[in-house]
């Protein structure tokens, strides 16, 4: 059966030019990493720490790795974090902030990922004995949860304005930065320019196998350095790890992720009039929410469209379709038919 | 000049009978309570967990040892607590439960402290490799932050039902639960039956100058008793806080309660047809919430009240009048004269 | 029957004139002491810094939490802090350096307390990315589980230039500081200049119910108010607690350890030549230990004296006597004659 | 200029038949490791799982997050653990076991890694309210700052009996486990079977890039799954880490390891004789430490070997050797040479 797999970008395979990139590696290539030798690693950390304009830059195991590093050296235990209540770092961090930081973690609202900086006046802590420091907030661009969201650049020069008035670090999650800044027509420092450390994803839309880059200034990369060492994400060699990203920040690649924006919209387009219950939420990059009745059986619809060779996650009565490299115009014409078929079949037992 | 103290009923002072009571103490009534030995603790805490019709009951220091030593008792760090967003525990007890718990706080809006829980049922993490695990719901009653609001008995028992369908805890935060039943007319068991732990003050409403107690099952208390010892709450000779306490939990003090009740309506009537720019909140209890509007500079009032005699704390944009032992009907009188004066005062050079 | 009470200084019962303090407060010595309005808490605090030789200090309720939060004042959590292995901090003070302070905490050895503190040099940390921060090095005087021992100003001079070297903080743990100073004919502050902070107990040979004082600069100092409020040991009234310290603190009643130490000698000596196979370790102060050969059963002798009214604790095969306020040359004289009729009832059957 | 180094086994780069198994890799052997669908990550994890006879295994970035997983897994914050004072885990994790697990870090001494557990018995802590629980004793074999010293059976079926007796956990800092099971001719599983848990290294002696193995019971090891989510060590098509190893875990690569402690020993006795004033250390397995005098400048030695071309480390007055894969018995006949020159050189100038 043909196999169709959306549940996440982060199921992508490396391209022909990173397994390339890969097999033309030597030991030259390689050196300790932990003694900072690792000539293939310090290229990539180089290179990721100029394209998103900062002064360093340093190679994590992955996304959340990435975001507890740059929280552990931003902030002290005890202090208080805001984030967005539907973001990554809140949702699926497994709680490290918390578990490992001391962090009181603070949710807000958001309008589909949207919000009012200065509204979140209120939220700041008084300097008080009753009270935790608020030390830092975070953004999140794209927004996964609320359906890859492009956040504008505004949210984020009204959210520096907010965090110099407060006396706050920004740390923005970017795991899919790159799709926001294509999808916006943006350079991405456009963005990073108004945050401190921005972390960003090598395995997701950029389909490398593994890792994730934090970037900031020299002084903060140094204490995540520490951190990283401590949770064990410092590694040996890891130029093997590092060479396939070297592709993956050409800007050709990063180009690519349009792609998975039109096939996204074409699914999205595809779902539309179905004449079914369901709620086709517009795209704005890769991803496709998918909403369903109050009572609708989410793990019956995944299970259906399983069935059918159609892989997805669901979250909040709504499935997720994340467009990647290596699903094509065919493989979405295809699947539009398949979900349309399966998702009738479901209503109509329903 | 005559100085009319509404900031909190923390600065209430013992009455003649719990001086009386301290007074008549002699070595008899004290041991070393780290060995289990003070008569006087454990007559109070033997009566106290009766009061509230628990198995056991420890005396701790203040109402955020409670809490913080029910919370360590009933979760392990990494977990996740859901709390209403303006309750103490997360306000205003020093984000203790992340920096000492390692607890993800995750807070939820409620309508003056009515909520519906099963309606939090999203909250609710999932058994999965990204997500903590949800353990403990919160409560508080009165909800101080939402001026001294009685929940009623209906939100315990649908509280219960949900904590029960998530196998979650409940601890009460009952600083003030004396309040809510006296206010509701409510044996206070009705509320504390549906609850694991319970946490109530000493030291505001009934009175007395130190202490709160934490009840719940015996297996629970003696977890507490140990993170009691490891904050450092374990105290020797207690007996001489716990002596004036035995009186505060006589039925007729507690019944006391709808006198500083009484108050504060007399001065929400006394301040309601101002003709002025404040929105006076009814009150349910002991506490009184003044609205001002949004631009109104708070610590400008608050030190016009304190030049004339009247002590109160702002906190977002109200003044907040706490009544309590100690202030009688006159007193009220005289302050609803002098306040009216000085908000006039305000609002003629605002 | 005739009980005489050897666990431990913390059982003592106040004086009369102690009883006499309590009794004639009135409403006018207390106040709010989170508002920092409790007259007083603030008579004491002003008057403990001083005997000391410090800008400030902080009443808490216990030792261990007086040495809590010293460290978490003075530390960041990842630091290690060098601790003598059987100081009271390391052993009875349920781990929280860790779990609270997320301090790696490093023991080394001494001789009955001493130990040279230039030989710590290999157990600094590097500045190195494998490596935590040695920030803190703690004292313990007298040192309670080597028996009582007095440590001379000559190791907190040394100490003092150790840490200058390494660039660490000195907390003096002195539970029983004033037992050491009284024995080694010194005054405190000959102790406490050498040191960042100093803790010590109003609780033990000073005989007062509750409570402890930390001390150190008021910059420290403020930090430790913060973090009291985190454990929950920030409270109301707590005049209740402070009067009878302010008799405990003068000078003549500093000086009465005299006779605690006088009679833990008379105890050694009628323990001495027993004929027994027993160990009885010569005293310093206030604390004399008994050791038993290896394979004695101490809780059967624990029992056996506690039978005839002797009541002690063991620890690593030693009884511990402590003498204290409430046992007089009589008490001891008994004492002697049943312990060693119990001894060789034991040894006899053993 | 010849460069021979000698700094760690870390530095080693892949064997050919390592970069032929990478280099054969195509899309069909990744998949998504935090999905469980990485068919290269799983056969290493179950092959792993099998060599040291336990039921399950997980891939871990570092021997340092191998390590704090197991921990994390198998203690609860607050506890107190056992160990060496020299090893790994206390000395070079940046603290991680306190400041991320809370754990009190007891350690003790050894000779020269070796000890009698029974011997431990006084560090065990007692069912009190003032102790922590002690839950977890570590072993490190070959123990690496003793000098590479291979622990003998005996010692694990010693520990084996002392936790058992006291409801301990053991976990083995296995890193070099395999070079301590050749040297002593031995299978790995002889010393596994009397441990919980055990982490060894892919990237030291094994001289694979990346990676450690964490093994233990299955319920275990699903533990450390999410605490490996927590700490950002879940990868994704973590294949092009896991394919080297599958080399590495292969008999005959392992067996190669008695090359290296062959090296170390030429190397031991080319330096023995020297005349100079150092105390070479005969090896157990691949390391060799030099001992120097008390006040020699080390980092001055370092400094005259490194410009010579032979790279080390020093640490606490030694020099350490590692021979590994890519060092031969030539490169260590010219090191010999260039060494004693060079210390010579040194001497002559000290």
């Amino acid at each position: 059966m043909r196999i169709i797999d959306f549940r996440s970008d982060t199921v992508t395979k490396p391209s022909p030019e990173m397994w390339n990139k890969l097999k033309t590696l030597d030991n030259s290539n390689l050196g300790d990493d932990v003694e900072g030798e690792d000539p293939t690693v310090n290229e990539l950390e180089r290179k990721a720490a100029k394209l998103v304009g900062k002064e360093a830059a340093i190679l994590a195991s992955s996304g959340t790795q990435g975001n507890l590093i740059s929280l552990l050296s931003q902030t002290s235990p005890g202090d208080e974090i805001l984030i967005e209540e539907r973001s990554h770092i809140y949702k699926w961090e497994v709680g490290g902030a918390a578990r490992l930081g001391g962090l009181m973690v603070r949710t807000f609202p958001s309008n589909k990922g949207s919000f009012i900086p200065s509204k979140l006046q209120p939220l700041i802590r008084h300097k008080d004995i009753h009270e935790p420091v608020t030390s830092l907030i975070c953004l999140e661009n794209t927004h996964n949860d609320h359906g890859g969201i492009a956040l504008p650049i505004s949210l984020f020069k009204e959210t520096e304005s907010f965090a110099n008035k407060n006396n706050l670090k920004i740390h923005l999650d970017g795991a899919r930065i790159f799709n926001a800044a294509v999808a916006l027509n943006q350079p991405v420092t456009e963005f990073t320019k108004f945050v401190d450390s921005v972390q960003f994803c090598l395995s997701k839309g950029l389909s490398c196998p593994i890792g994730s880059i934090l970037a900031g200034s020299s002084e903060m990369i140094n204490k995540a350095r520490k951190f990283r060492k401590m949770v064990g994400g410092g590694m040996r060699q890891a130029g093997i790890i590092a060479a396939m990203p070297l592709v993956a920040l050409e800007s050709k690649w990063i180009a690519r992720l349009a792609e998975d924006q039109k096939n996204a919209f074409r699914l999205y387009e595809g779902l539309l009039d179905s004449g079914l219950k369901i709620n086709v939420q517009k795209p704005d990059t890769n991803i496709l929410m998918v909403g369903f009745p109050e009572n609708a059986p989410m793990s019956k619809i995944i299970e259906l469209l399983n069935n059918d060779g159609i892989k997805t996650h669901d979250t909040d009565q709504r499935i997720r379709f994340v467009t990647h490299y290596g699903l094509n115009e065919d493989d979405v014409d295809y699947s539009i038919e398949i979900i349309l078929k399966t998702f009738k079949k479901f209503f109509d037992s329903f």
